[in-house]
């Protein structure tokens, strides 16, 4: 590939409205060009990256036997009502009225259309189970469309569809999938994190969510080396903060980002140095014994105080340190009543420990597990962390909410019409993109995961001089034979803005011809070396470029 | 891949208000489903295909240094509203208004965007000629949806884009451009048409669309050995009838394919056998000449007649023939004066010759044509014909017209401002997959050209016995070590079920496990060829089916 014709233009002013360092450099290097908000489109190198990542998705779906299917963008809207979701989803769906006054919705994902396909085939068990795969370009009508390609108007989704006879089948191809997305992630080296979430959905059975943890979001959640939690704690803190009815919903935001929770501005609390426990209402708790575990360090609130906020829905403890003057949150309403959880107003650090209660672990180790001199066995706790996320992956075990709405069945083995179980699997690849590039940032650019490297090699060459182009362009040609992934720039700009374009770009091999080709002589360069230049004679060149890029594959 | 995940599921009915026989084949093979009029999910095989022709069509744009970029689907409004087509096509553009209640377009092609990103590059001369291509779903709300994949609300088009400095090198363009369609459509063994259009529309200065003959269709254009034309026969027909405003335009449409034509009916004329001839305005014909060389046949019709035609926006020549009785209609509108066209009413064949009064061919040539004892230099004339056709690819060489437009301007040697020369190529991918369908079947079903097999094997082997089983999976798995392209049926149906679904689908070798498995033989079978099998020792098998499948290759 010639770099002019492949667009290689760099802009030399960044936008200076753009913060985020990854929006810098993917502007810098021209990946995308923003048409409207939340609308862009996808330059040669961003597209380059899409195909690879695409092409790692298709060999791991193949190689589990998962195929693909390419869905209609525009569904007509008669599914979408039958499953509630054009009612449910009503702004946020894009949708319109054709000439014949009937409305289409522009899809934001698939399980209406896929379930509704699969019911037309009238298939039999023996066929079944399936799953199905789709890369398809989804809409949105977002309100506040930010961050390059994280929160978009169009994106691309990569969505898979599961149908099943039984739920224990469902589940095995539930468990197939989150290990497939495990691998794809593993393959462009991204560290992910698997969070639970919690079952209140009518709509799934079991969700797990894949996020990646970035500074540049506004989503929390929870982690620990062992496990990690979709805590919605923004959510939860606003039901609490129902009862106060508090109106300046940004103060709140604000106030658990610096874990100054805000129930202190609770009207049932006077004093500022409180600790607060929130127990699902589900969870019957002996309060005798929480006392005794609690009453060295804790005092519970006044029985008034307590009794007015149970009415409400959720169960609500508070409970007062003496001698810490730390203000903590306990709340299990997220974590099917398996596990509490602490937040330090401090350090942004957490222990959860799972049903502390009934491990009668005493309260006074969280308190200890924040000083210098810790003789705590930290083995068992996991020590969590509120961390900023952004979500690339979403599956859900659906059970036969969809299949009944749509009434999609399959004839089982007594030659009866049976609903089928259901499994939706998702990954946003448009902000994956993004994710990578921002989490393979160095100080020079972008230093793709192996698997993701767009070009293995640029050849730069000193322009105005015939006979370094010929050469240049004869490597060129026969290291295409060899069918080494190389581009080579005829851009009529020095080298030293040559190589860093590419060091920007992230290309990893450098062969630079100039005006030592007279002795023969071509120079080879890797990324992040910045002067360290290897003379190669012309007649290894071949050679060495052959050994040198295999090693990079 | 296994055939039951492939969703290898054939019908054994059909629908039966199907009359076109691709279709049935789409549709028995399961290939589509109708989701609503116009549009369709593409199933696992017809994926394959469409996977395989677009890595044909990237390969063909890679050789040529033609980037890929992927476009938005949905454009703001005011960008289309600058090139007025938000106007024109009106009825025909899908479009929505979000809840912010701006409105976009859903693109039916891109012409408008990609010259407002490249606006927005402020680019130099150095950096051009620049040419993009995008493969993506298009939409348009069309009113009559048929044929399957042929007219379609929602479909997938490649398009490609160049950018040039003036007239002469986006000519170079055009004729690449030209010659890359004709490579990836001989790459795929489709027999097409390339038409040349005329140039009565403001928006292009030359224009070709690629035609594929079939009798699917409603479209008409002329076809020689040498060249072909897309005559508009049936709207030149309509505006030369808007004289006399004949509502029944079904009848213009017969009148077409049989040649009596409707011009007889016209109020100004009142004999039946009457010679037409339309010329363009722009056309300055010597009168004196053509009465010259028409004069001995032909006799031009009354003053008073054709001046009251004049007064209309085509120039329109009545001549009569005194001795030969058959109408002919001489239209040059069409082909950039460069051409008149004679449609004779008996045989549905006509001549069409370059300039034909600058070359002082007589007219009695055209007569003579259609006598048996013919001693014209066939070679002089081009004998064509009306065929029906669809159109498959459309070249437009667009000037300025959408660079003034939009404002798109590069910076030329001077430091100023010009407006780019720009092509637009489009490719409707949708249609030209039935299309290759429509021409690869055969008595059995589909015959692959070898650049689109989807499956080059298929393992099938009978059930119910689990040694044969193995030995067919140990086959399977060895046989894709080996790379080779296969299926494996693990369908639940007898082998002849299964022959016949795969000489259907079009899987050019069989391999069948069965019994004689005993005596370690496999039998082997080539597509087409019935009850000739090939009994093969299962040590020489992976040797054997390497060879073969190398030599379909």
């Amino acid at each position: 590939m010639l770099a002019k014709k492949f667009f290689i233009f760099t802009l030399k002013k960044i936008l200076s409205n753009i913060n985020n360092k990854t929006l810098k450099i993917i502007n810098k290097i021209g990946m995308i060009k923003k048409i409207s908000s939340g609308i862009y489109t996808y330059m040669p190198i961003l597209l380059l990256i899409l195909k690879k990542i695409k092409s790692i998705i298709n060999y791991e779906m193949k190689k589990n036997n998962i195929t693909e299917i390419l869905m209609p963008i525009i569904q007509p809207s008669n599914i979408w009502k039958k499953t509630k979701r054009w009612y449910k989803m009503k702004n946020e769906l894009l949708k319109f009225k054709n000439r014949k006054k009937k409305y289409f919705v522009m899809q934001p994902t698939s399980e209406e259309l896929i379930t509704y396909i699969i019911k037309k085939e009238l298939l039999n068990y023996k066929q079944l189970p399936l799953i199905f795969y789709n890369i398809q370009n989804k809409f949105r009508d977002e309100l506040r469309c930010k961050s390059g390609l994280i929160r978009l108007k169009e994106f691309i989704m990569k969505d898979a569809y599961s149908f099943d006879i039984s739920f224990k089948n469902s589940i095995k191809n539930y468990k197939l999938m989150l290990n497939i997305y495990k691998n794809i992630f593993n393959k462009i080296n991204l560290k992910f994190k698997i969070l639970k979430t919690n079952n209140k959905n009518m709509e799934w059975i079991i969700s797990h969510e894949f996020h990646i943890i970035t500074k540049n979001s506004n989503n929390y959640f929870l982690c620990s080396n062992l496990n990690s939690y979709n805590i919605n704690l923004y959510n939860t803190l606003l039901k609490f903060l129902n009862f106060k009815k508090i109106k300046k919903k940004k103060k709140i935001k604000k106030y658990i980002i610096n874990y100054k929770i805000l129930i202190l501005k609770n009207k049932y609390l006077k004093k500022k140095e409180i600790w607060i426990l929130l127990i699902n209402k589900k969870n019957k708790i002996n309060k005798k014994k929480i006392k005794n575990i609690l009453n060295n360090k804790f005092k519970i609130l006044k029985k008034k105080i307590i009794n007015k906020i149970k009415k409400k829905k959720i169960d609500i403890f508070f409970l007062r340190n003496k001698r810490i003057k730390k203000n903590i949150l306990i709340d299990n309403s997220l974590y099917n009543n398996k596990y509490f959880i602490f937040i330090y107003k401090n350090k942004n650090k957490l222990i959860i420990k799972n049903n502390i209660f009934k491990n009668k672990i005493k309260l006074n180790i969280i308190h200890n597990i924040n000083k210098k001199k810790n003789k705590i066995d930290l083995n068992n706790f996991n020590i969590l962390k509120i961390k900023k996320s952004i979500e690339i992956a979403h599956i859900f075990l659906l059970g036969k909410f969809y299949s009944r709405l749509i009434n999609s069945k399959y004839i089982n083995y007594n030659n009866k019409k049976k609903f089928f179980f259901m499994g939706s699997y998702g990954i946003g690849i448009s902000r994956l993109l993004q994710i990578i590039i921002e989490k393979n940032i160095d100080k020079i650019g972008i230093k793709w995961p192996n698997n993701l490297i767009p070009f293995n090699l640029v050849i730069c060459f000193i322009k105005n001089n015939n006979y370094i182009k010929k050469i240049s362009y004869f490597i060129y040609y026969k290291l295409l034979l060899l069918n080494i992934n190389l581009i080579i720039d005829n851009r009529n700009i020095n080298i030293g803005y040559m190589l860093n374009d590419w060091e920007l770009i992230g290309i990893p091999n450098y062969i630079i011809v100039g005006n030592f080709i007279k002795k023969n002589i071509i120079s080879y360069k890797v990324r992040k070396k910045k002067n360290i230049y290897k003379n190669i004679n012309i007649n290894k060149i071949f050679k060495f470029i052959f050994n040198k890029i295999n090693i990079y594959k």
